[in-house]
């Protein structure tokens, strides 16, 4: 497989690893070197590294070098087998998966080291996340996702925690997350750990509305375009720039050799929405689908180490005729299959009366359900209406039946809703689904700017994480135009970890505020290198100043292009803070020796 | 002077002019075609053309032709003149304008058809919008802008308004915008028509928080970069994509020809900082700024025509120690010269102790003001703080004191601003300044991306424009790092039009939802030009479109290549819809002959 994927660590940065206590685990984080502060005593004032969430894996490790035919290493491998609670099966169990992977004619495409013998729970054991959490385990991956919370704070003790004021309607953040923090949430439902037993690649990440805003990159060809080449590309891509999850929603050929590609070279969990590929079993004839076709399809993507299903079982039949006056009708692609197959055979979804069964199946493998929105509204008509309602409702109804199962939910959100009205979707969400995490696709706040939906759906996507929403799906400027590139990928990616930032700002998260002091302080004092390393697109940020002012001189300038030298306002501002700073000294010594204090400033 | 300017109607519009009813006036429109629907059935249906407030001046009428050597047509004059309460002066009364003039090294330079006799209040006489509306009466100017805000109801009366649902923080829209109700509300201070009478080209717009949310786009060269044609070229750009008013900020040479060449050809308001050329005068020594040369700039440009000036003067000498603690310490240009100024010179700020006779200097042109926040935050950790509230305080101050002279006023805002504090910001500028117009800069909700500031100030923009912010200033993605160039001026323009969108739709402007349905409408029945006709950006929406299908059969086929033929939800959706009303069309049938509905839906 061809590829060109950037192994370099991102520019000014280095990866480290914070080890456990309780676990032998060792925590990847990414720490930024910051240069020392010169002032204008001459005096040198040592700025600390700066360390950051990182998400991109092993791929920035100067240690290793990634063979993506091999795949990132298996870091979670040693905890699950330690567990004693699962089993290494004889070969893939699902009809399709066996199929695969006897059909030589695939050889050339398939992933070298495919695993061919899949994990499942032991016979009466139950092995997710869940279960451990209200048992009262503390397993490495909740230490793992504690520690990784915390990191800012953890290296910066020495910042001052900026106390939070204001509004705070989505979260009660510990100021440090504790372990046991993290197993008491995903016991009770508000968080969860999207860890599949076949996916030991992934390094561990937590979903929840008390822990840092996390955002999907959707990735995955489309039969009118793209390649597995690309898409693993599209796919280590997101994760160098901050995905934290990706779903690959490939609906072309050879879906299933794709996602083994990119399952096995993905550091994040991944999602998928097994619909689309049980349609493509069933080329495409929606009246053909049914269960069988269904549960293998889940058991065939389970067995390759999906992290979570988009399943859309709260779309009812009942629910369609809710549907017919809208503008746009029914937006999700999942949602317009199933309703289609309920008017077909005017019969009730078998995502919903199988939904039990579905438990069962991802319970084996700790598969965390994504419950979908497929009546999300597509425009800014049809934001919180009937239909969509209804159905957060059923979503609701479900969220129970999937906990009594120890099967990990969250809920999928819009969409298309009008500012004034996201606020109602976030108090809804919270109140029918019993406080599982909400996972909303943006939203967009108007319908207007086709090229600019990763903006229109940032400021509704931060606003809804302010709110309290735990991860927030990307949309990319091709969204309703076409699909997404490489480029594209990284435009979404850093636009939704800017947004999701702003919203754990504004939920007051301990230490998210550290990156951006840091940030201001390195403006303050014009150590533009430091600028463009502590950014969450050094790349972007050089290039920009670059296009003006390129010459290495430049870099240490007090000024840029923007007002040039006679009009900074932070040079001015720093000859300013010296005077006044001055004068205050000289106050100081007048009151020291009782007189009058000679301006009134 | 050598130019790119663009001169076609955006694509798929034209240029419209609708007729006032009180004065012999006629307002721009631009009107966008639409294509029919094709029903399932066979049937056509016609949608009719959308009318969208339209920033493009004559520059997108056919029938005109502009030479950006003759300026565009001036508009105004007759109104100007009409009121007799202005004379023509025999040459420009400030120093420099005088001397400048004279200077025929500059005639290379110049503009040619200069203005040599500018207007001026007769003596005793007041000729600005403020005052007019006090006495009760309606100019064209104020029934032009009545007009325009109207504009979508008038030409759209079959499309229902949507009931406004939801918190509805800034605004008390009325249904239909009266000439009446735009002097009402210019009368008590809550909006202005910013229009010198020597700027009589401009359209007149208004700002005001019961009307749309306008936008404005910095441009202006800066001593590192660019020239005359450049900035005019970006200021024909900026009215093109949506600039309701720019702000020359050039602080190079030749300021103040320049500033002749924008304004003459300006279609809209154009805004200016004095100060900066105030100290291009004196060369960049701050220590030798004064009230003189000061006010011979306010003269200078007031004959020029600038619509509104920027004056810092609510930042006091006492308000300097406030700052000295700050991250960034003070981050507006004005403010940090103003601030170095105090601080050379133990001395009040000579924009506050002189600022009755600025008012009075405003007065004679019609000078809108725009009090500056010198103190606004530059960064997250200095949001909010003492120092920025203490000026907003003086600002309410001086609000008083230009309203006493019948001069408009708007107030800035900050910056950068974390979201849970945005709305304080709002409150406050409210309760201190009296209702003026609040006109912010953002705010920023992160500090951390550099390269993608349109985005986290977009978020912050959208949300402060809800809650009651009458103009939002762009910042393009090249803030922090370098001056923007053309295609970042219209990135900047069309992300804050989508983001004063977004809070229109949430105020619950009449009419404001009108587009995004004409959109979402055409999105469900595939209409793929009108898509992009109706789109804030036509040119990106069909080049993105075109990136993967290019051929002209996939401007009108049902799918795209996000998801392809077989996955595309609107296609599916539709047959769902189909097949839902034909079912539904049944059950009535059904209920007609008496018999029991035969499903359950």
């Amino acid at each position: 497989m061809k590829t060109e994927i950037t192994q370099d660590p991102i520019p000014g940065s280095k990866k480290i690893y914070v080890p456990g206590k309780l676990h032998n685990i060792k925590v990847a984080m990414r720490q930024i070197e910051l240069s020392d502060t010169k002032h204008s005593s001459g005096n040198l004032e040592k700025n600390n590294p700066l360390v950051v969430y990182d998400t991109s894996g092993a791929y920035t490790d100067l240690e290793v070098i990634v063979d993506v035919k091999k795949g990132v290493p298996k870091l979670r491998m040693e905890w699950i087998e330690s567990r004693n609670d699962v089993e290494k099966l004889d070969s893939p169990s699902s009809e399709y998966g066996k199929q695969r992977l006897l059909d030589s004619s695939l050889d050339h495409l398939r992933f070298e080291h495919v695993n061919k013998n899949p994990l499942k729970a032991k016979a009466g054991k139950i092995a997710t996340q869940m279960y451990y959490a209200k048992q009262g385990f503390i397993t490495p991956e909740m230490e793992y996702v504690a520690i990784r919370e915390n990191q800012l704070l953890e290296k910066n003790s020495e910042e001052l925690r900026k106390q939070h004021e204001g509004e705070n309607y989505g979260a009660s953040v510990p100021a440090i997350i504790t372990p046991e923090f993290v197993r008491d949430e995903i016991a009770a439902g508000r968080a969860i750990i999207p860890a599949n037993m076949n996916h030991p690649e992934s390094e561990p990440m937590i979903i929840g509305r008390n822990f840092l805003v996390k955002i999907n990159a959707n990735i995955g060809n489309s039969p009118t375009s793209s390649s597995i080449e690309e898409e693993v590309e599209k796919a280590v891509w997101s994760f160098r720039w901050g995905a934290d999850t990706i779903m690959d929603l490939s609906t072309g050929n050879n879906i299933h050799e794709t996602r083994e590609w990119i399952i096995r070279n993905s550091p994040v969990p991944v999602g998928t929405v097994p619909l689309y590929q049980a349609l493509e079993k069933v080329n495409g004839d929606v009246e053909k689908l049914n269960w069988e076709i269904f549960k293998d399809t889940l058991i065939e993507q389970a067995e390759q180490g999906v992290d979570y299903f988009t399943i859309h079982a709260g779309l009812l039949w009942e629910h369609i005729p809710l549907t017919v006056n809208r503008t746009t009708g029914i937006v999700s692609r999942g949602g317009s299959i199933m309703a289609k197959w309920c008017m077909l055979h005017h019969n009730q979804s078998f995502l919903y009366t199988q939904f039990d069964e579905i438990c069962e199946i991802l319970q084996h493998y700790d598969v965390a359900v994504s419950l979908g929105d497929g009546l999300r509204p597509g425009c800014i008509a049809d934001a919180n209406d009937k239909a969509q309602f209804a159905e957060l409702e059923t979503l609701g109804e479900l969220t129970k039946v999937a906990w009594e199962h120890d099967v990990q939910v969250i809920i999928e959100g819009p969409g298309h809703v009008p500012m004034h009205k996201i606020k109602e979707n976030m108090d809804l969400q919270l109140k029918h689904c019993h406080e599982a995490p909400f996972y909303t696709l943006g939203p967009l706040t108007t319908d207007i700017a086709p090229g600019y939906d990763h903006i229109t759906s940032a400021i509704g996507g931060a606003m809804i994480g302010w709110f309290g929403t735990s991860m927030l799906c990307y949309v990319t400027q091709k969204e309703h135009l076409g699909l997404p590139n490489k480029q594209d990928v990284k435009e979404g990616v850093i636009t939704y970890k800017l947004a999701a930032h702003a919203a754990d700002l504004a939920k007051g998260h301990p230490g998210a505020q550290v990156r951006d002091n840091a940030m201001s302080k390195a403006r303050f004092e014009f150590r533009w290198k430091d600028q463009f390393h502590i950014a969450l697109d050094p790349e972007k940020a050089l290039k920009f100043h670059d296009e003006t002012l390129p010459d290495e001189g430049s870099k240490t300038a007090h000024f840029c292009s923007m007002c040039g030298d006679k009009f900074c306002s932070m040079q001015t501002s720093q000859q300013v803070n010296d005077m006044a700073k001055e004068l205050e000294k000289k106050k100081e010594e007048f009151i020291d020796h009782g007189s009058e204090i000679y301006m009134k400033i």
